[in-house]
């Protein structure tokens, strides 16, 4: 590709509207460009990137036995009627009606799609084991799009969906795609971890997610010490603290507390040890209690996990926290003056708080506290569960070391469905006993606009993006200098230029009239991993100049060398 | 491949509500399946033919030197205001509002987006010329989808935009853009033609289709017997017929047609040659003449060629045709009896018929026509223009032999769309006189999608799809004989397997539990070229069979030879 016949469109100055690294360099290189909120034009050195973290993922899909089909963008919205997903989706699930007034959703994924496609196309178990999987433009209306492709409305997504007649089945079909997906970023060169994630209402350890690691993360991933155990904090358990509960060794009084309406307010006044102290979270019951709230209580420096909560039958999901008002009407005190002494509503204690003695929490009456509570003697314990996020130094779950958090950008995810939605739309298979069978199902998904982010979150310096080999736009450049003037350097870069081109070589030949700087800034902005510069003066020395994106370094190579540096740097 | 991995989903029977073989065909040999009306799943077979002609078009496209890119599927509907096409396309252009009520549409096709893109990213004639494309979905919500994929709402485009300084610069652009649909479509093995399309209001000879040769075309083309000229219909130019205005031999009489309303039967009944007649045609009149009503005047034999009528000032366009009542209440009498003679108000005469003599015509009174009328004599000739389709045996506008009709397939399209779109837009540069410069641009569009259906309808047999090599779903089916019972077959079956892939070779390897005569019928129906059949019988005499799906020709074929014969084969 010669620059001339390109669209480069590389901004020297950052964007305002930028907050992250990757969107402030994918603007400032050319890769894509917003057309509105949430929605992005891939500019060619964008989609040079795209579709080569596409294309992996293809290939690695496909060996693991997966074969591709591609489903429509605009789908019924009755099929999302028949999981109920219609109403779950909220506002995310973008609805349309056609000119004929039917209705119709912007596909966010496509489970009732290839479910609906299963149970008309697939009548018996011989048919089975069967992966199916797509690569589609997807749409999420979030209400707040963010960080460019990180999180866009419209975007691109390989989902996959695998279809088993057992369990042990579904256990083969998602180790294939767990090791598939680690062979996919492994490929790319990419820092990541597949870490335990949270499966909510059906349960067990069925699914895993993948995130490149990075200082910028949204999620927070907590790793074993000495392990490979990894888990989302939203999954990973915190272990009841090691030892029994310790003995009173105060008695419990009633304190006034009229200015401490925090934990931060009640440890610096009365000076408690944060650690004995409590939170009485306040959160709405699930149908399956009677009770309309249930209370959560939690160390004073710990934080709840949400994920945790919802999981639990007593309290509603999603979750949601009781008002003042509901809470004031209830116990006749304010949020912050709650505690489990004389509590006339049910209440759940996390495991660390039920190790825990002589500690303070409210009273449920405004402006007083209790100091030197201890379980049993001033109120019944009652139910104990994980409830919160592990801090780092909690002995990690595996049984080995203990846990440190780093942060990481989901890119994919993989998920035991077992039968939530095959049993939800009646798609089942003449089973070896002649009986009608329900299938167990897998699904798979790796945002592929999103990997490209996520890369260069991984992958950048203060000359821009630096994306390993297997993902870069271009894998050479040639810079001739002042080429305009020189027919020697001319005749070199097109020699250079074909010589590679015919290899099979993608290399970006910088044939614009441009000063040398704008042309080395602009080509170490995009990221190209290998530059060769020509010039008059090492050509009198026989020699073009090699230079490294990643490392910086600078080489002189024989002119007669040339190729064969390149072959092996390439390799 | 393995079938035992794949979905292939054959059908025996042909699905009641597909009218065209292409259609029966696709869902027959499991390539696509409907998910809603003019909405389509594409399965495994269907998306292997569908990616292989993409990816011919991608790179013959970049060889002319366009540049790859991704635009949204959902485009913000300000931009479609901008040109005035949010209300030109109508019903067509699908909306939807986003969850903050922000108006949205599914994209058609993209002139609107990359202007805009152009007109931020380009500022100097320096960068140019520039051409953008991408093969993205589209979306048109027709309001009768029909015939499969071939006229479906959502689909695939490759979308490119020519983007240059002057006249010549887009000449050249679009002789590029046809040599590169040229060198697609041979390299897809398609018997294509390149016609001339009509350009509307923009005018010049700046517009080409792209058609697939097939019986069940809905496009008829006229070629020249003589030449390489072939035009659409829509577009063919009717010469005026040769010599000159013969002298009048009848007087004009006016005749009672009581049962006469039509040509057809005013030739029964009066025993005159067709013709001598000529039908009046009331149309709309465009806001350039004072008339609401305008009469077209054709031969009784021939068709009004409606784009031919739209294109002419003085018709409004779209071409509509005025009720009976406005007809009446302009003449006073009804539309099986109007013609020219003391007609008062403005008409156009066909070339044909200005060079009738002695001919028919209604007399604009109820139940009444003149015979024997004579221009000149009778009523004055007026404007005469081309108002026909042409039909076989007319001389070619080419001034070489006469012309044929074919029907076809409108598979491409190239534009010269000139300023249309970068005027309204204002997408200009600065050129080298240093003054902002509007560019000139071309459009380019192949239906990706509807090239698989084409090249269904031109490629097919009573044993189902044959399509050419390039783009049938497998090169080579391996057909075992009763594979789990001998392990002689299983083993040669899976060597051959082994050695074609570690070659390149995409073979679909059968290896389902069926009857031959069910694996044959399958192999063929999805249109495999080539097929091995390995069997115990055969192969006691030391070969395979070798079958070709085109030729229906069955060869015995060496063990030993059978790599090199497909090679030869396939090369």
């Amino acid at each position: 590709m010669r620059t001339s016949n390109y669209l480069l469109s590389t901004l020297k100055e950052t964007p305002n509207d930028a907050e992250v690294v990757s969107h402030q360099l994918m603007l400032r290189a050319g890769m894509i460009r917003k057309l509105a909120s949430g929605l992005y034009t891939w500019l060619p050195s964008g989609l040079r990137v795209l579709r080569k973290v596409e294309n992996i993922v293809r290939q690695e899909i496909n060996n693991a036995g997966a074969v591709e089909t591609l489903m429509p963008v605009v789908q019924p919205f009755e099929l999302w009627e028949e999981t109920g997903r219609s109403e779950k989706m909220g506002a995310e699930l973008l609805r349309l009606n056609d000119r004929h007034d039917r209705p119709f959703v912007l596909s966010p994924t496509a489970e009732e799609v290839i479910t609906s496609l299963v149970r008309n196309e697939v009548s018996s178990y011989k048919q089975l084991p069967l992966n199916l999987y797509q690569i589609q433009t997807k749409f999420r209306d979030e209400r707040r799009p963010r960080f460019g492709v990180m999180r866009s409305r419209e975007f691109s997504m390989m989902d996959a969906y695998s279809f088993d007649i057992d369990k042990d089945g579904l256990q083969k079909s998602y180790e294939a795609m767990h090791q598939a997906y680690c062979r996919a970023f492994d490929r790319m060169g990419l820092n990541y971890r597949p870490v335990l994630a949270d499966t909510g209402a059906i349960g067990g350890n069925g699914s895993h997610e993948f995130h490149v690691l990075a200082e910028s993360g949204e999620d927070l991933i907590a790793f074993s010490s000495e392990s490979d155990y990894a888990a989302n904090i939203e999954k990973a358990e915190a272990l009841a603290p090691a030892g029994e509960l310790a003995s009173a060794t105060q008695a419990m009084t009633l304190v006034d507390t009229p200015n401490a309406k925090t934990i931060a307010e009640l440890v610096e006044q009365f000076e408690l040890p944060i650690e004995k102290t409590v939170k009485t979270l306040f959160v709405k019951a699930s149908e399956e209690i009677d009770a309309d709230i249930i209370a959560l209580i939690i160390r004073g420096d710990h934080e709840l996990n949400e994920i945790k909560a919802e999981n639990l039958a007593q309290v509603a999901a999603p979750l949601e926290m009781a008002s003042e008002q509901e809470i004031r009407k209830l116990v006749g005190a304010g949020p912050g003056s709650l505690g489990p002494v004389g509590l006339k509503l049910p209440f759940i204690v996390d495991r660390t708080v039920a190790l825990m003695n002589d500690f303070g929490a409210g009273a449920n009456i405004d402006d007083k506290h209790y100091f030197g509570i201890n379980w049993g003697r001033d109120v019944e314990l009652g139910q104990v569960e994980d409830l919160r996020n592990v801090v780092e130094g909690d002995p990690s779950p595996c049984g080995q070391g203990h846990l440190i958090l780093k942060r990481g950008i989901e890119v994919g995810h993989i998920f035991q469905l077992g039968k939530n939605y095959s049993e939800k739309m009646n798609c089942g298979v003449l089973g070896p006993d002649g009986k009608n069978t329900i299938l167990e199902m897998g699904c798979y998904g790796i945002g592929v606009t999103r990997v490209v982010a996520a890369a260069i979150e991984q992958n950048h310096d203060k000359f821009g993006i630096s994306l390993p080999d297997a993902i870069a736009p271009f894998q050479v450049a040639i810079v001739p200098m002042n080429m305009h003037k020189s027919e020697e350097v001319q005749q070199a870069a097109e020699n250079l230029y074909r010589e590679l081109t015919d290899l099979g070589v993608e290399v970006l030949f910088d044939d614009r009239k441009e000063r040398p700087g704008v042309m080395f800034s602009d080509m170490e902005l995009i990221g190209i991993p290998h530059t060769v510069v020509i010039g008059d003066r090492s050509m009198k020395e026989g020699n073009f100049e090699y230079k490294n994106r990643r490392t910086g370094e600078k080489e002189a190579i024989a002119m007669a060398d040339i190729l064969g540096h390149l072959k092996n740097q390439l390799a």
